[in-house]
């Protein structure tokens, strides 16, 4: 058994401290801490580096975003937290908006949530407060409210590390849904017509970055990328990258 | 692919709520909350299940525990959220202690602890206080608190979820550590003597059901148990129960 190098690295443990930070003045809840570790353990057995799947999901989540009539960039508070500037520069690009979408609603925390927003740029915050009075069919409570101006209106929502539930309820209401998950396996990643099994830290500068470099590309071929992804395959495929990380340590 | 069972389970998802009601009354903390979510990824990858690997450890560990001269069974924010009457159990099961041993000492955290330890029918808890006096040499600050008469004076510890830093630590001031740690790929399951790859709450009920099994063998066949366990070669074997549940999905 090969001895790995000693975990966590500095930048796992400094986005760690971001999201304790966060919890402290209101903008991360608990229950976003534990899925964060849920996130650090599987970005662990990733080898904690954007692998091909994710590169190729970055693609076609970039091609989708830029084929869209109207798309929508949720945000909640781990992503708020950790890459709040390249969530506001991506719906920039696009032509979008940004949209605080939670799980856990109430207190002044959507709107400590659209302040970070503002403060990273974004001259417009949907979702907040009376703005969300749309609603998510099939779901109950403070989990199904929408901004009917936002993501109720869009047909393509970005939703980085949503939850299962509500990504399956977006598909259902017809739309289009690209997750950034680090577990291939869960309903979220399953649901989602993109999904991109990386860490959100590493993996919005590089969408930021493929949507720049594919802007310039005519409507036709980027919807030959979109229809050209299989995101099934494509989850199938990082289980299998984490399998091979694994056996690293199955051998002698 | 097959569409594995919806999870968040039942299960872990009360005991998520366990951890987030322990951090709102002091006594997990965020890193705490992360912690646990890094543990639920990997049980997610084990089945939620207790392994035959586990199941290898456990007996290996409460043979250990009951050759012991001085076992000690350490206790942090975590597993006094989750077991502690399990945790106090194993000590009078084995004639030992347990100990308050934080990562993160400070306020009355360790009081809080320890007042949930006697709840759970302690009647003597270490570690708290002045009676930390203790140090484990090599680590920095709060993390090096030991009790002299407990930790410091231990031949056999027993430390549930503990960080790489002090497992090895210990080990190094010539003590057997025996660990339960998800990942097995951690610095604490590979410094460990004995690392039990399972989740406390399903790992403390059996490790104490196994000591009550092996109370009645002689001190020879007790010692034969341990000697007979090698803790590199039960964590490949972990790395490859994940392995074979991920390969579930691997296929079509």
């Amino acid at each position: 058994m090969i001895i790995p190098r000693s975990h966590p690295r500095y930048l796992s443990l400094k986005t760690r401290e971001q999201l304790v930070r966060a919890n402290r003045s209101g903008i991360v809840v608990p229950e976003g801490l534990i899925a964060h570790g849920r996130g650090e353990a599987f970005d662990y057995i990733l080898g904690e580096r954007t692998r091909p799947s994710a590169e190729k999901a970055i693609e076609a989540a970039a091609a989708l975003l830029l084929t869209a009539e109207k798309p929508v960039i949720s945000v909640n508070g781990n992503t708020a937290a950790l890459v709040p500037r390249e969530l506001v520069r991506l719906a920039r690009a696009v032509g979008g908006d940004v949209e605080v979408n939670l799980f856990h609603r109430g207190g002044d925390r959507e709107k400590r949530i659209a302040r970070t927003l503002r403060r990273s740029g974004a001259s417009r915050v949907l979702g907040v407060g009376k703005e969300a009075s749309g609603r998510i069919p099939g779901l109950e409570s403070m989990r199904r409210k929408i901004d009917p101006s936002g993501i109720g209106d869009a047909d393509v929502v970005f939703v980085p590390l949503e939850d299962g539930d509500r990504a399956s309820a977006l598909r259902r209401m017809g739309k289009k849904v690209i997750a950034v998950d680090l577990n291939p396996l869960s309903r979220t990643s399953r649901s989602a017509n993109v999904t991109i099994v990386d860490n959100v830290t590493r993996a919005l500068p590089l969408l930021n970055r493929q949507v720049r470099g594919l802007k310039r590309y005519n409507k036709r071929r980027l919807v030959r990328i979109v229809s050209g992804f299989n995101n099934e395959k494509n989850l199938i495929m990082a289980v299998k990258e984490i399998m091979s990380y694994l056996n690293k340590w199955n051998g002698v």
